[in-house]
């Protein structure tokens, strides 16, 4: 895997001479996660690239236990300090786009890996609370990840409830992100998902990741996706992902 | 979960006077599965059922791959006898559909669950080719099932490639139509997927899921997904799932 997500890289590495982008590039599971840190690596030419549309913001159909949840993060994202001045709070909302490379400049090997019409997997479908509504925070100090997420009636797998295979897509996402922004570039190696309890359509969860350990290159972490109040587990995960140096990534070795 | 789920499916025992459906109606996934062999829980009345589209068919998005190991299978789903009559073979295609109850005469219960609008997962797209494209077979004999699954742009995980959801969502698919086929009703428990190499966008895989044992109502699958020609291995996984009986699902117990 990492032999070919170097390659990947090395094409990556062609676009250097352009600017630091000024969003977050988060490529999500059995795959190399863009870190959060780290936003020069890839870069897009401001001329040739309008303002993306952030999927992680309130739109017309978040419910009201989504909005609450957005609200009571986001108001922790920036603090006032006592001599009035605003400053960057414990939490950071994940910005989310539908593409990482909409514009990128493409050499003519990138310009094979990356197909303009692909679409990030959770960000696929335009029409609001359709299919996964959901936002990301990130607190640096506890260093934890929430997603909170609504799922929408494209989601389904057994009747009126949501497919295992989404809710296996929103926990990857989000750990994955909590990965990438603990330790850079990282492939997921393992997701182990016990379902307990399933999901209905149309309601919103919780998803908290955790880091367990670190040995070396891996890390293991925790996620549990649970009813916003706590009270219901609906899965209990664990996660294992590699780290990888980007002279790594960049060797394609 | 069970419980949960049981009340569906006292929702769904209010159907029971109407007729037999023809197709199979599958639940993948942290969920039921309607087991291709009990086809008369659920039942559509037939004035209300124009023929749904069946996505396992070949369209013109299939390329090559896809439509070469479609054919190899499909061919062995009839086979000819010596006095030249024709009858079932060891292979069966397993249709599929966006939506399992779409002109469900639903009861006032019932109709809180089912959403008009639900569909599922893996067909909420009708763009041919753009998400997931894929067709399953089970041998009833060698009790196997195989999905053969071609990638689309709209599955993108890391650039050019697809999203770990996406695969996570496919070996649910396939194993739990497996288990299904094999014991009925089951809810999935377990998922444990090992990551070994990414799958670019628009290539096609094989899935190939087999019964490693029974042990009373659990049953553990093995999954392996692998390019076509069977030489480079994708993912590993293991499924565990547990066989729900009827008056279980029908008690809400």
């Amino acid at each position: 895997m990492a032999r070919s997500l170097g390659r990947i890289f090395n094409g990556l590495q062609r676009l250097g001479s352009v600017s630091p982008i000024q969003t977050q590039l988060r490529y999500p599971s059995t795959s190399v996660y863009q870190p959060v840190r780290r936003r020069s690596v890839l870069a897009v030419p401001s001329f040739l690239s309008p303002k993306p549309r952030d999927f992680s913001l309130p739109n017309p159909s978040w419910g009201s236990e989504l909005m609450q949840l957005y609200e009571r993060y986001n108001s922790q994202c920036e603090v006032e300090t006592e001599e009035g001045e605003k400053q960057e709070g414990p939490w950071k909302r994940v910005p989310s786009y539908n593409r990482a490379l909409k514009y990128a400049p493409c050499g003519v090997y990138l310009s094979k890996i990356i197909q303009s019409k692909a679409r990030l997997f959770t960000r696929n479908i335009n029409d609001p609370g359709a299919a996964f509504e959901y936002v990301l925070f990130i607190n640096r100090e506890e260093q934890k990840c929430v997603g909170i997420f609504q799922a929408g009636h494209l989601l389904e797998g057994p009747p009126g409830h949501v497919h295992g295979g989404a809710i296996a897509t929103m926990i990857d996402t989000v750990t994955g992100t909590h990965a990438s922004f603990l330790s850079g570039p990282v492939v997921t190696a393992n997701l182990n998902i016990n379902y307990r309890r399933p999901i209905p359509l149309g309601s919103t969860v919780l998803i908290e990741s955790s880091l367990d350990k670190k040995e070396g290159r891996k890390l293991f972490f925790s996620c549990k996706v649970t009813s916003t109040d706590g009270s219901k587990v609906h899965t209990e995960t664990t996660v294992l992902f590699v780290s990888i140096s980007a002279s790594h990534l960049l060797l394609g070795g």
